[in-house]
């Protein structure tokens, strides 16, 4: 079957009992399925040994490389999902924005958005073309991982768009709330090419064989609801009704989002990302039941002894009551100090967890 | 009359029609009161002019500097209180904590709170011995503010306990977690003692004329509701109750805290404050009327242009929907660039707006 962009779609679609692709249908399987936001990386002693020194962006770049990234914490945690090795402004790098991920900052981008003429510097994402080595790096994942299913992801408009603007990480999104608020009409141009090539990047994925995609707005909990909804929503929701033909389940997180849960669900998500603010009881009630929801372990917990990390752990899995739409992951990404054989022992956990009701 | 620690109690009440004090006990009054948290501070040329450099604890201990500078912003915007010039961190400096407030990172704490022995270098404050530039703040700005009241204030436990445990400020809070939840009882015995710390603070100030407190605990949003009702309001619970004999109104305010809402209103607050991530109907709705509600407008927006400004205020004012107990404010502090020129225009229109009924 040809893709939207006319390139052979080469998916092997994951097998249909598949714990992670059933909870994210809010199906329900055999075991709850886990997998834990940057997984792969910083944390791995067998990632710092392969990566050195250098840009994570050339890491990337090197198909054998990123592949071996990705698998790693698959072979390690035998975890229920493969997130592929890649950075949300891979596509902008890719189309000739000058951005470096640099270490312990994160995306710095040479000349920020400022104003009009700045559009012209977004043109479209051809995947092919452009980032071939995320391609090779998906078909061969998806040859090596068997019956785990690999998730592919983009950075939504308005996170992807605050790194441009600000030109750095930013504490407080001022200069990206004074372009969405003062001209209106850039930002959305902006944004909606920001949504475009977030959808360029994810189809590719998935026509090379990524089995679900998540959309990370990591910063939208900066963004009060009435804002969020015109500045940020419409953006996002394009990309994931851009996706509905292909048929996999889409994921939709971000940070400090409690006020803005519903707007993410209504922006067109499977599965709504819930970081550990908002106990899952509770996202559940502002959600109902048609939605399933990932997450929400507070990534700090880790650092406690076992018995408070097992208790947390257990209590996500309690305020779930049930529900088979859930996949466990942490409420964000996996910090570089964590000790591995604690995550280990959480997939464990959860694994062993009593069976969810299958619908 | 004599206060707890045998001070005199110099306080000239606040007149009963006061908007603020009125507001903040849910009576309405004939305008919506307005102050701005850090009014006083970087974003005025006259403070730049007047502190130049130097820390701004050296400031702090200048009493004829700070009242200078809390007086600044109610003489330039006329909002209906002050706050005094201060430091969450200035009762840990007091009693000999070796902590600095470095410019553009925070508060720097050379030796972090690491084990039990530590607490011995929590000593109880004695605020006339201790903290006397404060009092002696207090006293001359009641003398000079005539009708327009004083806010004192302290950090919550878990805020300073947060800057004692990580050292200096953190994004994760990972190692003040991992003491909470691998040393509770440790960590217990730490924010009792801070809360001691915040406690006699706050009666001292309240005694030399403060007209009411506010208790940040600003980084209380990086909990979860479970975690904030086991390690942090115990503590923050002990300040409130602690100062319910002097009947001011004691504010409660943190950043990121839409989960936690209830929990600080039950901590013991006539107050509740409210970033601008929660709308304020939606606060109201979390937490019934019997409580007023301070906010909350994005500090970002002043960035925007007047009439974004303009209509982000009044859905401020109209979300409030007339409840006599709102203190109008930003949603967190006055960020350093912002114009004072568009902040005089919103104390302009929160003070045109039509009156608040009246209890």
């Amino acid at each position: 079957m040809a893709g939207a962009g006319g390139v052979t779609v080469t998916a092997v679609p994951a097998p249909p009992d598949d714990p992670f692709l059933r909870a994210c249908r809010g199906l329900g399987a055999d075991r709850v399925p886990v997998w834990f936001m940057r997984q792969a990386g910083r944390s791995l002693p067998e990632y710092r040994r392969l990566r050195g020194e250098g840009s994570i962006l050339d890491a990337i770049r090197t198909p054998d490389l990123a592949t071996e990234i990705t698998l790693q914490p698959v072979r390690r945690y035998g975890v229920d999902a493969a997130i592929l090795f890649s950075d949300i402004v891979v596509p902008l790098r890719a189309i000739g924005i000058e951005v470096d991920v640099a270490p312990g900052v994160g995306p710095v981008v040479a000349e920020p958005f400022r104003e009009a003429s700045d559009l012209a510097r977004l043109r479209p994402l051809d995947p092919e073309a452009d980032t071939p080595y995320v391609l090779s790096t998906v078909r061969a994942l998806v040859a090596e991982l068997g019956d785990v299913p690999l998730i592919g992801f983009a950075g939504a408009p308005f996170t992807v768009a605050s790194y441009l603007v600000e030109g750095r990480p930013s504490r407080t999104y001022a200069a990206t709330k004074a372009l969405m608020h003062g001209d209106p009409d850039l930002w959305a141009r902006l944004v909606d090419r920001l949504a475009d090539l977030a959808l360029a990047s994810l189809r590719s994925q998935v026509e090379a064989g990524a089995s679900a995609v998540q959309l990370f707005d990591s910063w939208a909990g900066a963004l009060s609801p009435p804002d969020y909804e015109r500045f940020a929503l419409p953006a996002s929701a394009k990309v994931l009704a851009g996706m509905a033909d292909l048929g996999v389940p889409r994921i939709h997180f971000g940070v400090g989002t409690g006020e803005l849960l519903t707007l993410m669900r209504d922006a067109g998500a499977d599965v709504v990302g819930v970081d550990w603010r908002v106990p899952l009881d509770q996202a559940r009630r502002r959600l109902g039941d048609d939605v399933a929801l990932q997450g929400n372990l507070d990534p700090t917990v880790v650092f406690a002894p076992w018995e408070v990390v097992a208790e947390q752990a257990n209590d996500v899995l309690r305020r779930n009551a049930g529900h088979p739409g859930h996949v466990f992951n942490l409420g964000h990404g996996v910090l570089p100090d964590t000790d591995p054989a604690v995550l280990e022992r959480v997939v464990d956990l959860v694994h062993a967890h009593a069976h969810t009701p299958v619908a």
